[in-house]
């Protein structure tokens, strides 16, 4: 039986045969005239870009902070509100980060999978396979760990020692034992493409959620070459503020769907070229 | 001239002559008969512990993840008001392990140190010193990073490889680069005093933040053996369920008071011995 997970992201990848993620970080500074910088504005934003841009994609993720870090729990509410209305076939990935032990990881995971009914939720691995456990229960749902991050410090802890990296260790790890019930991703940056080949390798069947193309610079084709699976799969190419922000004029929202359809379709391409 | 946040932390030992943190871990499913399992009845628990153990401590922690898993930050945000009003002394620390890149980062730690006006908070390292800067730029606030954690797999990763473990690799650059400031401590787990003995020789002067004492069968002398800086003090002794649950009649807040006094007596006890 194909695990619950893996048979909603491929049905998340079919609906329009798109390897694309459209990551949420609704910044009110940059937001286009007409926006206003609350609650309201956020929820706004928000809808109109899931609007612009949802036939073109596999998956969002809204990224947490951005609505934390301004009281605007509520603004989350209706921006996975507005994906489930507006893209049903589309996951919900909550990038949180988070990464506990013991009671303090289960109420994180209740957070993100039941206060927020996240379809996934990104996670830190520091704190060993016991920190990740209350998640990975969560069958239905994902569990995606930071492997090789994309920014530019991510490799002072990851990639050390070099003989034995930190992020092959993890990955590692997730194919061996974490994904057992087919239910975890590894977070690959696209800044890396030769360290993402040797994730593909360490885990040949795990999706990757893929950041850093777009304004980070991480080339589309390259990610596809590294880290396709046997199936032409397995890859989930995130973009945020390169199709958020594609046009700060009133245009801003077909500058959206433009953005992500042409990345969309530059994956769809390399992927086929591919396999 | 002392560093605003080490001044504020010596102060704080200062005042009842603790190194005790009190945890805040509150969970309605072990409330006492008569607290209600909703926001009401999660700030009448918070106050009734606070105000029985303020006299004895240095600090408070309230869990982050008790809170937003059941949307209840209002409640946070009324225990952290109840702290200032009850304890102006006690240092609050946001216990949050948060950890993200550039602008995501920024808002955590918006969200710690502005919307919850934490003087602390708890992240995790595992994507490099970038990751940290947008916290560290907060210079009257402290970064408490994770290093070795107290749960059973937290050597998993952070205790590889053996000859150069994760943990001091963390603890080198904490004294080396990002200290400089005087607001960083870090995380060191009492399940391990030897390896808290090390990470102590390999960063000499920055604070400990020691869980595990307590429900998690840490031992307070051989923590202060291992953890004491050279002036007797750099370390923070948490305890969180063996207070806040010591009894669960009717006179909890009464031996939340008793057990608090007890591990505080403990530890000023210990570390005079020790000095």
């Amino acid at each position: 039986m194909t695990p619950a997970f893996a048979a909603r992201l491929a049905a998340a990848h079919d609906r329009y045969d798109s390897l694309l993620c459209v990551g949420l970080d609704p910044d009110p500074k940059r937001f286009p005239a007409g926006f206003s910088a609350d609650v309201e504005g956020i929820k706004a934003f928000n809808r109109a870009i899931i609007d612009a841009t949802a036939e073109h994609v596999c998956a969002f993720k809204p990224q947490i902070a951005y609505f934390s870090a301004l009281g605007a729990e509520a603004a989350l509410e209706d921006c996975i509100a507005a994906i489930r209305e507006r893209a049903p076939h589309a996951l919900v990935i909550l990038d949180a980060k988070r990464g506990d032990i013991g009671d303090t990881a289960a109420l994180y995971a209740r957070e993100a999978f039941e206060r927020y009914d996240a379809d996934a939720v990104t996670v830190n691995p520091y704190l060993g396979t016991d920190s990740l456990e209350p998640f990975l229960a969560y069958e239905d749902r994902a569990t995606i760990v930071l492997c090789r991050t994309s920014n530019a410090g991510g490799g002072e802890f990851q990639a050390q020692p070099p003989e034995d990296p930190l992020y092959l260790r993890v990955a590692r790890r997730a194919a061996e034992d974490w994904s057992q019930r087919g239910n975890v991703m590894l977070v690959a940056g696209a800044t890396h493409p030769a360290e993402l080949a040797e994730i593909r390798r360490a885990a040949p069947t795990i999706p990757l959620l893929v950041p850093g193309v777009g304004a980070q610079g991480g080339d589309p084709q390259a990610v596809l070459e590294a880290g396709l699976d046997a199936f032409g799969r397995g890859v989930l190419v995130n973009s945020s503020r390169a199709i958020l922000y594609a046009s700060a004029g009133d245009d801003f929202a077909e500058a959206a769907g433009a953005a992500a359809a042409e990345l969309a379709a530059t994956l769809r391409v390399g992927a086929a070229a591919l396999h």
